[in-house]
């Protein structure tokens, strides 16, 4: 036995037991007479403790020689410590050594193993199996896992079955790029890895299993940007004889159960919005709603007035950042050259102050009177000493450049409390989108979302018009989970696919086991699916979904701690049917 | 709403309610007078009444023209049924329908949806969301959904913590083939997906999270037997500062809580057995022992008579089969065929019988008087009426002979039963086993398995002789967990590797990252991990994997639902930059 207690266990009620414990030298204390060691583990740290009053000397000489993270046992008496910690829940004892075996050495690890480490991020990643010894990172690995137990037990509890579906699937060139798997035995043929379970859940709802769900990995070859995995964790669910409604208020009887039982807040019903509404008051359709500074439309107010700008603008729309009148010139130029940068790309920014004394004062005075500024402030219900910021432009760019300075702004004036939570359904998405590059129509969620029965009449004449059942949640201003009301119509997944200009026999040779399915009997039915990784990111009170992972991989997709991908033998690829490409 | 109740809900409680379902229609039943619909769903089936006296004219015309399969919603009043059936929970009542709307129509489904279907495997493959509406495949998901929840419900609650490990991860050539994938952002090079997450386990241990467990997906490129699949799910487990006792203790406290939960049987505690004894006793190194029958040597009392076969055999080995004295010489003739046939690959059978007059009638006769055949009764303890069968050859074949002749004939005599559970733990198992074909030794569990300390001594003279600290679990004649105690010494791993043939290099690039992580203070560790889609079955009673798994894939490694392996698109293969070999 390596022990008999762990080393966050120990307290004034154990003082007087013999015990053993094992686990890893957090810090050695040498004073000469008296040298403490703070053992580590999982679950705490417990202070040992050598003295020469009571110790060996042969044992003083042993612990005195010990590293940091060295491995250890030790046997001894659980004292009363002189000085307590009240910091710990071991801070009243400490164990008076009486036998100790070295389980093993440790080299001087490459940053140190603190809550606030020296290392940076590439070390760190390289050593994750140090970087996790870490409490900021054991304790995400470990609320991962709690937050994974509540929602399948939840899940079980309303009637949900978990079905695993196949990992070694199918190619659809729709959507992101497949990550692929030569088939050995079948040469010149892949397997794709899915890039959710879409169609399996769907053939399950044919099959009869009315409620399934799935915490399920999946896959997508994109570019990476910062905080994109290639594999990620999903909530998958899937159900049957169901309307919208009855999706949304299942999950969020699912988002309250965790909102209550992991942060004690409970809600009464979360409020909805239509994606419509979303755009209009927010420039965005994942609203942090967690703060106002609202979208204020302003072409009636503010155009035909000899402005430019503005008059040959779509829209022209601000923002009412309150208490911040005071705000420098040069507090603002930072702000219009961060507009202006690539990334969000504005051609300049209006500002309008309603100074404390209740002057005006903007960059357009010489276009507007005082009055006119003045039916703006009131209609943006702004007060004294607040500060008006408006963008113009079209109104696809505006909207996100604008929800963007709102957020910034947010971020900065803090309004961002990582211990509020703020959820919003929205719903009514639009059912296609229009691809520039591509000069087609994409599904906006995917293929298999159902338009809403109003809209089916104009789906040959304003097919951008359309709008789908299709819904998301959001909290605190990110995407949680999103899902659709689905077809189950044969004619009208095989008329949404020539809408996203599959050929029939693109449509038969990717999706037809599918459309098959649906000859025989497909039920209504309708699904959602969380990021899982980010949804326990949000829920930890962090938006960094990587400290979530425990072995995630970096921008270039590389796991850097065992480096892959790496190059594979010869023979693999002989045997695999395949060849690299040489330049 | 689509439905107030679901088709295995109403009893006679409900009698005078107006409801609502919807399901899938399973038979109509047309009397002239009245008409009877089975409408099923996932929960069971109602029987709806539509009747001359009591019902809409049009609305009878419309249940006639319904099909099997049709998905229909009817609302309607539940009625005592006039003839009862006892057999299911809505048996009393029926719905007296008022209103009826078709969902979705049907074509004739290719097989019928019945528990004893008129279709073959294969074409219910082809149409598996076909085949799980039938309740004894739905009820094996449902089940495998159920030991999913209950195993980690168990784990969790004894403090272990889910941890996901990565899907894209490293191709390590030793073991099994690695299914590979192409990386597209880092041309000519490829992840492999795992075969087991064995190695980011033990990372796990190092990085101090004392108790990990995972359902995790894990895949194999092997040529496929019957009933392996390329992708298959596991139980994976790893502990820290426990020794081999605390890893059997905990593994066998989850089992016996299923056992319990899902068979309502309690066991006290599981038998133990050497390697070395199961398979002198069984021939096998997962003896079923819910029936004796086991190995009698017999080297002594038969060797040395002049019976050339007998004499120069390395192993005489028997079971006394109870009770089949009676077996006729074209019996005994054709289990002489039975193992004599290339799977097996015995010689010949030697019998004899002791008839229940108390005669003995032998093989051999010829060979050895009645004393020396008495001799050999007595030793197997058979009583009048038994029969004994010995095989003879060199241990290493005639023991796996003999034990698959043992398990035949407990089949054929009904001793498998498959309401009765016998688990047992084989431990001690060799370390290395020798290759014939590649003239090394390999790793009997896996490179990582630790030797038994008292054995070390001799892992240079006598390799083949290592115990390791390495355990399986058996249950009803299945292995259906097995793990090791880890070696947790970068020396003593190292050496391992070597005596596994890995050049230094070759170790380095493949488990470099796991020797380099036992420099910084690696705990003593130990895992298993169960084959969950083998458990599953079992403990329903079965031991065909396939039907526990959703979307399983043929011998081929072939998904004929979706058709997978397919052909991709030429541009896919290019940005991955690999080509396929022409021949």
């Amino acid at each position: 036995m390596y022990r008999t207690h762990t080393c966050g266990e120990l307290n004034e009620s154990n003082i007087g037991q013999k015990v053993i414990l094992a686990g890893w030298i957090q810090t050695i204390r040498d004073k000469g007479f008296v040298t403490w060691i703070d053992l580590r583990d999982r679950y705490g740290i417990t202070q040992l403790v050598f003295d020469e009053q009571r110790t060996d000397k042969d044992l003083i000489e042993k612990a005195r020689k010990l590293g940091r993270e060295y491995v250890i046992q030790v046997s001894g008496t659980v004292i009363e410590r002189s000085s307590k910690n009240p910091n710990i829940s071991t801070g009243s004892i400490e164990i008076l050594v009486e036998k100790l075996s070295i389980l093993n050495e440790s080299l001087v690890p490459p940053f140190t193993i603190e809550d606030d480490t020296d290392g940076g991020e590439e070390i760190r990643m390289k050593y994750r199996y140090l970087d996790i010894r870490r409490n900021p990172v054991k304790d995400k690995l470990i609320f991962r896992s709690k937050v994974a137990q509540l929602v399948r037990n939840y899940l079980s509890g309303e009637g949900f079955i978990e079905v695993e579906t196949p990992v070694l699937i199918k190619s659809t060139p729709e959507g992101a790029r497949d990550f692929v798997v030569p088939s050995r035995i079948n040469p010149g043929q892949f397997y794709a890895l899915p890039q959710s379970p879409q169609t399996f859940k769907q053939l399950l709802m044919v099959a009869g299993l009315d409620k399934y769900f799935q915490l399920v990995k999946c896959f997508r070859d994109e570019d990476l940007r910062a905080d994109r995995q290639p594999e990620f964790t999903q909530i998958d669910c899937e159900m049957s004889f169901v309307e919208q409604e009855d999706v949304l208020n299942t999950f969020e009887g699912l988002t309250k159960h965790l909102l209550k039982e992991l942060k004690g807040i409970s809600f009464d019903k979360f409020p909805r919005m239509t994606y419509a509404e979303a755009m209009r008051r927010y420039g965005n359709d994942k609203p942090d709603v967690r703060f106002g500074m609202e979208f204020i439309e302003l072409n009636e107010e503010l155009q035909n007035n000899g402005f430019k700008v503005f008059d040959e603008a779509e829209l022209v729309v601000g923002i009412n950042v309150e208490k911040c009148a005071s705000y420098t010139r040069k507090q603002l130029d930072e702000l219009t050259d961060w507009v202006k940068r690539p990334q969000i790309g504005a051609s300049g920014l209006v500002y309008i102050r309603y100074n404390e004394d209740g002057s005006i004062k903007s960059s357009v005075d010489k276009f507007y009177s005082e009055d006119q500024l003045k039916i703006v402030i009131n209609k943006a219900n702004a007060q004294p000493g607040d500060l008006l910021l408006l963008l113009s432009g079209s109104t696809k760019k505006v909207r996100p450049q604008l929800s963007a300075l709102r957020m910034e702004l947010a971020e900065r004036l803090g309004l961002r409390n990582p211990d509020e939570y703020a959820p919003l359904w929205v719903v009514d998405f639009p059912l296609l989108e229009w691809d520039e590059d591509e000069n087609r129509y994409l599904a906006m969620h995917h293929p298999f979302t159902s338009p809403k029965p109003e809209d089916i009449s104009i789906l040959d004449t304003k097919p951008g018009e359309v709008r789908a059942n299709a819904y998301d949640l959001v909290l605190n201003g990110n995407e949680i989970g999103g899902g659709s009301v689905r077809i189950y119509n044969k004619e009208l997944q095989g008329k949404m696919l020539s809408l996203l200009g599959f050929t029939e026999e693109d449509a038969e040779a990717q999706f037809g086991f599918l459309m098959n399915a649906f000859k025989f009997g497909a039920p209504p039915h309708a699904g959602i699916a969380f990021g899982f990784d980010r949804l326990v990111a949000i829920l930890g009170g962090q938006e960094v979904i990587r400290d979530y992972i425990a072995f995630p991989k970096n921008n270039s997709g590389r796991d850097v701690m065992i480096d892959a991908p790496s190059y594979i033998y010869k023979e693999q690829l002989k045997e695999l049917n395949i060849e690299i490409i040489k330049d």
